[in-house]
C-alpha cells in the first residue's frame, strides 16, 4: 500500500496528536475553539462513502471516541462534527467543542473570521489532556 | 420503547421523504441547495454517541447512503455532512450537495443567509428522484 502523504495545508494548519487506528488525530493550531480533526490514512478519498465499509466503521468509532473525550475535558455544551472539504479535498473530519458566546455561537465555525494561533505550550498540554482521555 | 417525537423546528423546516432504517430523511424546503437530513428515531439525543453502537453504525451506514446517492443524482462537486445541533438540540445529520459557484461556495451553509423554500412540487419531484436512487 503506497505511502500515505497527508494534505499540504492539513499539515500546515495542524499538528499531530495521535494516531487513532484508521486516523490522524490533529489539533488546529487556531486556538478560538477546542478543534481538532480526524484524517483518515487512505489516499486519493474525498468522500466517506469512499472508503471501504469496514473504514466507514472505524472512521465513525473514532469520531465518536474523540467527540466523548472532547466533550468530557472541556465541558463543552455541543460538539459540532463535520466533513466539508470544499477547500481540501483529502477527507478530514472536524470535531469542535462549542460553548454558549464562542466565536460565532450558535453559528458555524467554518469560514467565519481568521484563526488566532496559539502557543505550541498550550497546543503540548491540550493534546495531553485530550489523550488521556480517549 | 416511547413514540419518537420530532422536534418542532426541524418539523418545520423539512418534509419527510422516507425512512431509511434507523432514520427519518428529511428534505429540507429551503431550496438554495440539494439539502437532506437524517434524524435517528431515539428521543433524548444530542450527540451521535450518545446512540448505542449498533445505532451509530447504521447513522453511518445511512448516512453515507444518502450521502452518495445525493452526489449521483445532482452531480455535486462535493458532499457536506455536519451534525451541528448548537441550535436544535435533537440529533440531526445533515447532508448537502455543494457545486462551485453555490450560494457561500466555499465556506459552509449554515448560518448563511435566508431560507428560499422550493415549492411543493419541486420537492416532490427531489424526494422521487433521491429515493430512487438509494
Amino acid at each position: 500500500m503506497a505511502k500515505f502523504e497527508l494534505d499540504e495545508r492539513l499539515a500546515r494548519d495542524t499538528v499531530l496528536a495521535t494516531v487513532t487506528g484508521l486516523c490522524q488525530l490533529r489539533v488546529m493550531k487556531d486556538g478560538r475553539w477546542p478543534w481538532v480533526m480526524l484524517v483518515p490514512q487512505r489516499n486519493g478519498i474525498s468522500e466517506p462513502f469512499e472508503l471501504t465499509p469496514l473504514d466507514q466503521t472505524l472512521l465513525t468509532f473514532e469520531t465518536n471516541m474523540v467527540a466523548s473525550a472532547l466533550k468530557k475535558v472541556t465541558g463543552a455544551k455541543k460538539i459540532n462534527v463535520g466533513a466539508l472539504g470544499n477547500i481540501v479535498g483529502q477527507l478530514h473530519v472536524h470535531i469542535v467543542a462549542r460553548f454558549e458566546g464562542d466565536p460565532n455561537w450558535p453559528g458555524p465555525i467554518w469560514g467565519f473570521g481568521s484563526a488566532q494561533p496559539r502557543s505550541e505550550t498550550e497546543i503540548k498540554a491540550f493534546i495531553e489532556t485530550l489523550t488521556q482521555a480517549l
